[in-house]
């Protein structure tokens, strides 16, 4: 069992495709033995955005702070406020923008065999 | 895919063994098809507990708001403050005790075969 804080995960530059968004792998399968699924922090600066895709697996999203929006497979963009949740299904294009505070959010997704 | 608020979930008592604990299950197999793990946010009022228990299943928890402490196999209690992660593996007996202002987080378990 372990306790730390978000602050105590180094915070790495997100996949190629986004733009001013960072991530920090807060609980893994290597670090800490969690053999189901994978809880990750993004930070978006104001005006930075992952990139609009799709992947076969699922994200479950808390927003913790900020402002933002969130895009549809069909291009509806939805604007987000904290302690909304975003319920992103394996194969639905998608994305996450930040507006002018940031944008902070949780975000887990399962480890498929 | 679906965005949705805390509040649009309905606040349930939870299980038995706890105390002032409410819970909401945020994202779920039944509700969303999510296949993989549930969501759900814990609200304990001031002074609430959830059982001193274990189970087979892991926890990955996101401290929200509030005071409070996680108790660990051994008895010892830490301090929480928001924006703590805890990871709970399966099998270990912890619980979650609110301090004065009340405690809420997300926890989320995976749904096992």
């Amino acid at each position: 069992m372990k306790l730390f804080h978000w602050t105590d995960v180094t915070k790495e530059k997100a996949e190629a495709g986004a733009k001013d968004t960072y991530v920090r792998w807060l609980i893994t399968k290597e670090k800490d033995g969690a053999e189901n699924f994978a809880m990750r922090l993004f930070e978006l600066e104001p005006g930075g955005h992952s990139p609009f895709h799709d992947h076969s697996w699922e994200h479950e999203v808390f927003i913790l702070e900020g402002d933002g929006t969130v895009t549809f497979p069909d291009g509806t963009e939805k604007t987000l406020k904290p302690w909304d949740i975003v319920w992103v299904p394996g194969n639905e294009k998608h994305n996450f923008k930040a507006g002018e505070k940031g944008l902070k959010f949780v975000c887990l997704i399962p480890y498929l065999e």
